[in-house]
């Protein structure tokens, strides 16, 4: 059985939910061909942990917040990533810190210390793939490397992978999504009678939204998405400043009330379409679709895309589009992805 | 680049709509890494057709009906299915007659011929998966070749190949499915006042129901289908009649109206599950789904497939269960499997 080795680069809810995945079901990973070993860990928090053996997660997982690598064999109270990154004897870099929405930092260069070096790198971080990715992706072909991060958009929900896997010899014409949690459940509770700000609260208490909930309601969050959409599906190569962006913060009571009047239904809506003479459009927007339509009827903080194909009309997938194991879930499937890679089972 | 050479069992909308696409469209293929080409058609109508070098499908598509292959090079007025199936020199076999709910024949001879003689099936014609998938499945197996049917539970809408390639390890618990597009169209058009009857006639109207809509309605339309899922996606082992069926023939418009009133919707559900002792329990039967449902929401002929798995929770897909380019596609999509497959791209 192939051992993959991992570097975790973050330290907080997804990699630990990686992290006890990896500690609790190995049969999970063996059941796919492959044994799945940490070897090295930073995080802001705790610093840095090399163990080119192993690391013992169920007690790195048991450590206290607020306690420190520092003390351990191989460990510094330093998030040492530049040196963990291109010196650590992982296979595969697991990034997983967080999205600065302006320049990608710090993902974007640790990504790329990643690839260049020769390791595989995946990703649940919006970031450098929204801003970067096409540098990115061309590093990883040249130095014969993997660059996945199908958690980008929809957490584990499949989308990226979903267009390019099984919906080969289609025509992608568009793709349409609710590809933010936070302002689609509060669109529902609208339509329940809450006013905005009620609503943004609930969701707030519910742990749907942040406590700055400016990128969820303002459509920043669904820009970088759409971005990521419109460059892996649509061929668009733009960046998250081109996408004209509309959030739901103007839509009042009184409009989700007219819509849900003559059976539509307030959606903030991210999307990127190929025109007739082959440019591509992308925007966000708040849209009031009718019933019919395969994203009315997504309700609470599940996400969705529809794919508009020449043969096969709409087709769309809904799911989770947020959560601990339910991101982690990514980056399995991009690990999977990379052991295809590696075991010569599909061309790169 | 590739050809691979093609023999057309059933020359009906299905069919054709593969001949029209390769006739139009050699682009699509060529952008896929292969050239096909139809060597063989048999149909009841028009008889049998080989030609080696390739037939001319303009002309053949020109044909009337009522027309026959007599008197064409190759040309014979009896559909010789299992000559043809057997010593044409095609490489891929696409099953495209009618489906037999009780036995699966012709079709199921016509897979086994083809299997047996080593050549790769397509087809989208639930019977023969439903009633011998598992048999028929291990002929290819054991001859070097591939069975794929993904058009025989969504049409084009990717639903088995989606599970095996985009959910890799995750646990599948349970699917369910709306999966006849004309039973929901009528539960949807009875939400909008119509009688049961009233619906029904409305849908053979605009061509979804059959002049008989008994297995639509019935629901054993339905039953072969979560057959398939149940024994593809959880490995069940059932057959069709092991599946308790019930149709939508006794929901009354009052039903229909309490259901809305208390927030529910009425839909034919197919659903196969694991139970915590390992077996899998399938049936069919009108559901008053809550609005949450991920199942809630699929208006009008729209299929859809939820999949509940462990760390995902629910991912559902939603898109055409019917029509004859979609249908098409799904012989398409099998292609691709097959030279995947014979690309050496595939494990077995």
């Amino acid at each position: 059985m192939t051992t993959y080795n991992l570097a975790l680069i973050g330290f907080g809810g997804v990699n630990r939910a990686l992290a006890e995945l990896i500690r609790d079901e190995p049969r999970r990973f063996a059941d796919l061909g492959f044994e799945l070993r940490v070897v090295a860990i930073t995080d802001l928090a705790f610093g840095s942990l090399v163990q080119g053996e192993g690391i013992d997660l169920a007690a790195v997982l048991a450590m206290p917040r607020g306690s420190s690598f520092e003390g351990l064999p191989g460990g510094s109270t330093e998030a040492r990533n530049e040196d963990v990154i291109k010196n650590s004897p992982a296979d595969i870099v697991v990034e997983a810190t967080f999205t600065s929405p302006i320049d990608g930092e710090p993902a974007v260069s640790h990504v790329r210390w990643a690839l260049e070096s020769g390791k595989h790198v995946v990703t649940t971080n919006k970031g450098p793939v929204a801003l970067k990715g096409q540098e990115l992706s061309t590093i990883a072909a040249s130095n014969g490397v993997r660059f996945e991060y199908e958690g980008a958009v929809m957490s584990g929900t499949p989308v990226i992978r979903l267009a390019h896997k099984v919906l080969g010899g289609l025509e992608l014409r568009a793709v349409q999504g609710i590809l933010n949690g936070t302002s689609n459940y509060v669109l529902g509770r609208m339509e329940a009678g809450l006013g905005l700000e009620q609503a943004i609260a609930e969701a707030q208490e519910l742990g749907y939204a942040e406590a700055d909930p400016t990128a969820d309601i303002g459509g920043s969050d669904v820009r970088l998405k759409v971005a990521i959409l419109a460059n892996e599906l649509l061929g668009a190569g733009i960046h998250p400043n081109d996408v004209e962006t509309t959030g739901i913060q103007d839509i009042t009571s009184q409009d989700v009330a007219d819509a849900l009047a003559r059976g539509c239904r307030w959606k903030l809506i991210g999307e990127a379409r190929r025109d007739a003479d082959g440019t591509v459009t992308a925007v966000v927007q708040p849209v009031a679709l009718p019933a019919g339509h395969p994203l009315a009827g997504i309700s609470g903080a599940t996400n969705a895309v529809s794919f508009t194909t020449d043969l096969l009309g709409a087709v769309t997938v809904s799911g989770p589009g947020a959560g601990r194991v339910e991101t982690a879930y990514a980056l399995i499937s991009d690990i999977i992805a990379v052991d295809e890679f590696a075991k010569g089972a599909v061309r790169a």
